[in-house]
């Protein structure tokens, strides 16, 4: 048992969550993932089950982000999942960001040992061993090369969504795992103003996505160039700001310059009839994002989900003690009512008490709850409750009028948690004129991200260096808004 | 050259496929893939790349399955890529099964080394390999286990999309590859009879899928014992027959019996209090279904796609000469009319010539093509040509009669690519007496299957070897038709 576990056992827990955000953060976060059924831990080390209703959750940020990647034009495709050695090795930096900790496949064949147990067989090494992808630029941009031929076949715009593996010595669920899911995006221009173009447009349908989709207000801005992606001539991100003031990195895109189509030969005829080296951008989203929804919006009593991408919208709970079969079967005709209007509707019809159903949808974030009684049905009402205010908003109406007002009502909450959001980030940074008020800041546990003059950490690498190792803090972006003058400064997941 | 290739060039080509079906039918899927740009094979020996048009191909595959799915109350999760070694080796049949050919995770970084290049780092080899999954049976039953406790948490319906591993020594693209992409179903359940009713009810999933969709008419039946998956108590399957009179396993559904859920303590505790063993079921359908679906309905000039699943149901090909401007805005026009309609419609602005444009819509085998030059725009009309029927449907209509019949000519083409494909199959299906019978069918080079007693087969098992390995036939099924008594034998992929 840990500390923060101990004491919150002495006096009886008011919270459906225990440790609290305030209590322990971290626990929290594995207490909320827990209660909401979202995901657990395997029994391949760093590698996590995501469980029916985290998955349902992915699928639906996964659809709303498939459609924007191809209402601007976007192909999927589907590349191998293993890389031979060889590919990572052509793209110098990329090696020393990536090669390092990852997954190698050095037999293609299991025989029974001495031991009567299964063992590699060795007759069946592989000459070149594989690496399981943990980014698939190389083996995408062998493809590119054979694909483009002309400036007529540019842009080349292609998307993928795959599985991809990064060996975790310290992992946590959805925010970093060994595997993981992801889409990773690998376009090719004829042009250097193009792929710059490109990098920041496909940033945009991330913020799209995180802000009406996932309610999530996060920084758009330029990575400094310590914090740049392993082969890229810039890095844009999104950092969002947690409920514990650290950052969270939500996705990027980079502008790969000519490094990736110089490594392998990416090159198209232009209309002068020379050859020339094509400009490529990479940028990727993952189940990260699942995380980064988590420690933005869920409470201590669980999850909250916004309405757009959660998996039950409205979870409706019959109040019956004995035979409830009547106020079941008039639940199941609202049900379809609302079900005909697009809502996606979870009716609680277990035999389960029906304060345990209640508390069930409010671990799970399910944005509306919905609870029918015998008098209610008789009345022709309901009572409902938004998750994200609680009993506060309790609300009992008839049912043709909530059947009317439904939609509005988890549009209105939707706007609210972006709101919410936008409004603790935007509160939560801090500018300041030196490092250290900076030093201060962090030592009095302050929390947020700090606002300076990017001169201030280019100039002093030294004192910088110093902060960073102290207070585990780094350069999350320079802000677009600020057009390179300022950076932010924060601790990171 | 081959020998099909070199006679092929001596005569010009009528075809847009070289060799024909008639002439080589390997090498003409090959080219059937080639030209309708599904997909080539990659640097990964045995792993192909999905290019994307085969991807859009699959994705809408993907989606009419998924829906039928989740209609039937089965949810989406993940689980692990990497399987421990242990797990494979406690199920003992499906060890012998599955476990020969397949990837083997042996470290988890790389290091340079001696010669400057990369290696596996000796310091991190992994106490235990992994195998990259062949199937998940294993890791999905260690799940279960947990996730089930009593009757209240059956039945357990699983599914999962995901790419899986069989090391192939002699890959075909789609039909067997290295690497492929598939969705693979667990369900458990309380007795025995819901599992067999599970393993039937999924194969009706599938075959609603390629009859309705892929337009396949196969034959759903029962392996028999030598055929079953390692660890089944049945499995069950649909053979199609593909244009060579050769089956392709379509898909398969297994009762699972105890097996599994013994080997994994997949247990619940039931209304009487006691501990009881589960049953559980397995159902895989996969990109192999592609490979079916062109060796089913292409032809000589290449692809044709059932409208249902086709990327492109309509292309607009304006035939231009000089300043085409005017008959593409007006083609623009007709392709957002279409769009609002909600058929998927490409419109081949290109600088490409209209006997390009047209070839090229043939070859990837878009249902309906329609032709607009000048005087058609003047006019009002316009000329389509369906796919498999060829010039013979070339129809001149007004525009807004094509609107509002469009629908229904992709729907009768729908429905005659499955006729056909279901007479096609019952009309290759021989009924004989003896295995000389057959010997004689397969001497001769007969199209089709064979359909004999099943006690033919299984009470001269000596008989029956021989045949299997003079003709390499198998038993393909025994047909739900005929209730077990009679068993189809074939040449298969």
């Amino acid at each position: 048992m840990t500390q923060a576990q101990a004491k919150v056992n002495k006096a009886p827990a008011k919270t459906a969550i225990t440790p609290t955000r305030a209590e322990n953060f971290p626990e929290w976060y594995q207490g909320v993932i827990k209660a909401a059924d979202l995901s657990e831990n395997s029994p391949v080390r760093g590698c996590m089950v995501i469980k029916p209703y985290g998955y349902a959750l992915w699928e639906n940020i996964q659809r709303a982000l498939d459609d924007k990647i191809k209402a601007v034009g976007v192909q999927n495709a589907y590349f191998p999942l293993l890389i031979p050695l060889s590919f990572i090795s052509r793209e110098a930096e990329h090696i020393d960001g990536f090669a390092k900790e990852c997954a190698v496949v050095t037999h293609h064949r299991l025989e029974k040992g001495p031991k009567g147990n299964l063992i590699p067989s060795p007759d069946a090494e592989l000459e070149e061993p594989f690496i399981i992808r943990p980014t698939s630029e190389t083996i995408i941009g062998d493809s590119m090369a054979k694909w483009i031929q002309s400036y007529r076949d540019l842009p080349l715009l292609l998307n993928q969504w795959a599985n991809v593996m990064r060996w975790e010595m310290r992992p946590r669920m959805f925010l970093r795992t060994t595997e993981f899911l992801w889409q990773e995006g690998h376009n090719a221009f004829a042009t250097k103003q193009e792929a710059i173009d490109d990098m920041m447009k496909m940033l945009h349908v991330y913020n799209d996505v995180y802000e009406n989709y996932l309610a999530i207000g996060g920084i758009m801005g330029e990575k400094t160039s310590d914090e740049r992606f392993p082969g890229a001539d810039n890095s844009i991100t999104i950092e969002a700001m947690m409920q514990d003031g650290k950052a969270l990195q939500a996705c990027t895109s980079h502008n790969l310059g000519q490094h990736f189509a110089k490594s392998f030969n990416i090159q198209y005829q232009g209309t002068d009839g020379q050859m020339h080296t094509c400009h490529t951008t990479s940028w990727g989203f993952s189940t990260r994002s699942v995380g980064g929804l988590i420690m933005s919006h869920a409470d201590d009593d669980g999850m909250v989900m916004p309405p757009k991408i959660a998996p039950h919208q409205v979870s409706i709970i019959p109040i019956v003690k004995d035979d409830g079969a009547a106020v079941i079967a008039h639940c199941q005709k609202l049900a379809a009512r609302l079900k005909e209007k697009g809502i996606r509707v979870h009716l609680d019809a277990s035999d389960a008490r029906s304060s345990d159903k209640m508390w069930s949808a409010i671990k799970k974030g399910v944005p509306l709850r919905v609870e029918i009684g015998q008098r209610e049905m008789d009345e022709g009402n309901l009572t409902h409750i938004r998750r994200d205010l609680g009993r506060d908003s309790k609300t009992t109406v008839g049912e043709n009028e909530f059947i009317g007002t439904v939609q509005a009502v988890l549009d209105a909450m939707q706007a609210d948690m972006l709101k919410r959001s936008r409004d603790f980030t935007r509160g939560n940074i801090h500018e300041m004129k030196t490092l250290a008020d900076v030093d201060a800041f962090f030592k009095g546990d302050g929390v947020g991200f700090c606002k300076v003059d990017t001169n201030l950490t280019m100039n002093d690498p030294e004192g910088f260096k110093k902060l960073k190792s102290e207070h585990a803090i780094s350069h999350r972006c320079m802000p677009f808004e600020d057009e390179g003058r300022k950076v932010l400064l924060g601790k990171s997941y």
